[in-house]
Parts: structure tokens; sequence; C-alpha cells
């Protein structure tokens, strides 16, 4: 909750997950969210929080990461943004943009939808320049008929399969409200959309339709991965490197 | 000239350029050239030399640069792209193709082109994801403009004001068979092709094109400029990180 003397801001977030143990402030090193904040008590002149609209995975990359952050009223959305960025000068983070928003809003509990982007590089050799940013997969994959098989993902479901074992969320149950891959030139495009993810839940999902490209999986046997609610049951859990929070989505605010 | 017992490879190779003092080998560091051959000699057995298209300065990028190679004629050309891309594990280059080519093959002297791209980002605050692989530019440039200016420049002209002083070419009449200037999302693609550039040409021309992009100057100062014959008068080097050698062109092999 904001004071009389403080107003909420609603900032979007891209950094390179690489140099990251992951969004959220850890002990073991240097986190997207811990720079964030350093860079607000720099220019505000006292500790400052930062709240995320979720957490990301040490490695995991962000094109439009949510957060919330107190200011003092002084200042507007527009200097909120210039002075983070001034002061995150040696990082990979960038702030996109700032926008003022009710003290009711949280940029975890009001989100509406996350989505995520994964990006499969289809190729013989090892990528030089998207080095750290695909999955590098040698063999050919069917973009097709990982689609196919994706389709009985959406909706809602009991995704025990596709959580990490380290998975936090009181309930397995989830609403995937899209889930669809495409061939885009050299590489395969996974993308998912929910109200939320469990840990892990897109690279499971990722690494078990990469299966199914292969064809070492047919198409139902994502189906019967599902069912079984077991994660020994699905495929392995696709690298971070390769997965993007590509946009956190709120009722409109205006 | 190969001997009997070898025979020459053509192979093409993509590089991220931050790594490496440039292309050729050098004394100061690490060179894209020397990680090639360090890696031939390896598999090779013996010190093995490889014949770059042409150099690329300190940061440049490429997709499709070009060499040669003379192996053991025991080596058919996949097998050498494999070996070379097997000991270039640690380094962020790739052996994209491989095919062998008749001993009167020269990867520079036998080239009638070369095609370079030039990736500018214009957005406000600095790019995160995009950190090194581009040019940041925070003010709003006008590609139409830029392009309208950059035809004076294609043909055959005495390229003096956009050659680096240390260039080592002996004339510096080069012919641009074409410069465009296209916008692509928030980026702004500069192409240039010639059988050949002089040293920063790409370089000198982009930051030039800049200034018209920007209003500081119009298009007719382009023109000026190039006539001038005058390193000073034409705009600054734009940085090499935005620069990506995409392709080297020979006549028809087969």
């Amino acid at each position: 909750m904001t004071t009389p003397d403080t107003k909420r801001i609603l900032i979007t977030i891209e950094y390179d997950g690489a140099p990251f143990v992951g969004w959220q402030r850890q002990e073991n090193g240097a986190s997207v969210q811990a720079a964030i904040e350093a860079a607000a008590e720099a220019f505000i002149g006292v500790p400052t929080q930062v709240a995320g609209a979720g957490r990301t995975d040490s490695g995991v990359h962000a094109t439009a990461q949510a957060a919330h952050i107190d200011v003092p009223a002084r200042f507007d959305a527009n200097r909120v943004q210039q002075a983070l960025n001034a002061h995150l000068g040696g990082v990979p983070v960038t702030i996109c943009s700032a926008r003022e928003v009710p003290d009711t809003f949280h940029a975890r509990f009001s989100a509406i939808g996350r989505r995520y982007l994964y990006r499969i590089l289809e190729q013989r050799q090892k990528p030089a320049l998207a080095l750290g940013r695909v999955w590098h997969h040698r063999q050919p994959l069917d973009s097709q008929r990982m689609h196919d098989a994706a389709q009985c993902l959406v909706g809602h479901h009991d995704f025990t399969s596709f959580r990490a074992s380290q998975c936090q969320a009181e309930s397995p149950l989830r609403t995937l409200d899209r889930l669809s891959v495409e061939r885009v030139g050299d590489e395969i495009h996974v993308r998912g959309e929910a109200r939320s993810f469990l840990h892990h839940q897109m690279r499971n999902i990722t690494g078990t339709l990469a299966l199914v490209g292969a064809g070492k999986w047919q198409v139902e046997d994502v189906q019967a991965a599902l069912v079984a609610r077991n994660r020994a049951a699905a495929g392995p859990t696709a690298p971070p490197y390769g997965l993007y929070l590509v946009g956190v989505d709120y009722p409109d605010l205006d």
C-alpha cells in the first residue's frame, strides 16, 4: 500500500538472463530484482522494494517482465524510468516503460495473464551469434506434429507431470489458454499463455514436445504423460536460455 | 596452390565479433582466423593456414564470412566442417558450410562481391538483449531520407571521404553496387554490396547517413562530402558492433 507521500509505478523490464541467478533476489548471486532495487535506492535514497509479476529461472530472458515500485510522490513515471535506466548502465537490464497505477494494483496479484516464448534453433552446427539465446537442436523437428501434440495440453488440467519437483504452488491445476508451435525460418517457436504457470512448466512442456517433433514420441504420448500426473512420465526439461517472458497482462487500468 | 596430396576447401563462417581483435591474426589478442587455424591444426596435425575473403574489424560480426583451407586429400568437405566445429567448441565461431573448390580458387582474390548489413536500433532506452549486436540510437531516424541520401554513393566513386586514415588500399576508387536503408520494426538496416570495400567504408557511410536520418544533415550534404574527397568532410565512424559481414560472392563454381 502506498502512503500519501508515495505513488505506485508499474514498470516493464527487458533483460538478458545469462548473468543472473534469476529474477528473484537470492543470497547466492546477482538477481534482476536486486539490480533494479539497487538502482531504485541509488536515486530515491532509501532501500526500495520491487515486486515482480513472477519469478524467472536463472538464464531465462525477458522482453517484458512486469513489476511495481513505490516511489516518492514527487517523481513521475517518466522520471522513474529514466533514473532507473541511468543506474542500470552496467547490467543487461532495461526499463522499457513506466506508468502510474492505483495503489490497489499489484504486479503479481493483479496479473491476469503471462505469455512465454520458447525459441528452438534447428540446425546441424552450433550457433555463434544466437549462442545462449536459443535451444540448439541438431535433429530436424516436425513443428506441425509438435503443434498437434500441444493442443491436448490447452485448457484446465492437472499439470503434475510438467511441474518441477521443487514447485511451491499449492495446486498443480492450471489453465493453459494457448500453446502453439510454429516454424519461423530455422527456428521453432513455442508460445504459451496462461493466467499463471507452474515452476518449469513451459520448459518441461517444450522438452516433451521436442520428443514428438523428433519422432521419438507419438502425438498421443503427450496426452498419456498428462494423465499420468507423474513428472517421470513427461519429457526432459528444456534448457533455460531458450525461454523468454514476453508479456504480463493486466485488466484495463484506464 | 594445392599439392597432389591436398585439396582446397571453401568454408563459410559465422562469428560473434565481440571477443576478438577482428578476423585477422594479430599479436595483441584472439582473432577469428587464429581460432580456426588452431582448430585445423588440432585435427590435421600440422600448422594450417586459413585464407579469408577479407578482414573484419574488432567487434564486427559475420553471418557468412568466407575462407579457404588446404587439407590432406583424405578429408572430404563434410569431414572438415565437422572436425573444425568439434574443435571450435569454446569460442563463438561456427563453420556453417564447406565445399571442395578447384586449386585455382582463392577466397580473397576470386571473390566478386561482399555484402554487409549494418543494424541500428532506434529506441530511447538502451537495449538489454541486443546489447553489442546493434548501434543504439536514441533519437528518431528518418530511414527514407537516409535511403535517398545513400543513392548518391551508389556507383563508381572516389571514396576518400569514407575511408579510414589507416586504410591500406592503393586506390580510393570503389564501385558500390547497392546501398539501401530500410526500417525493420524498431531497427534501421543499412545494406551495402560491392566487389570490395575500403577500410571502415560501411561504418563511415552509416555514421554519415545517421546524420541525415537525425535531420542534422540534408540529403545533399552527403553528395558534398563525397566530392570533397576528405575524411573530415564526412560524418563519424559508426561503432563496429552493429556491422555484419553477411555474404561473399564467387563466380559459379560448378
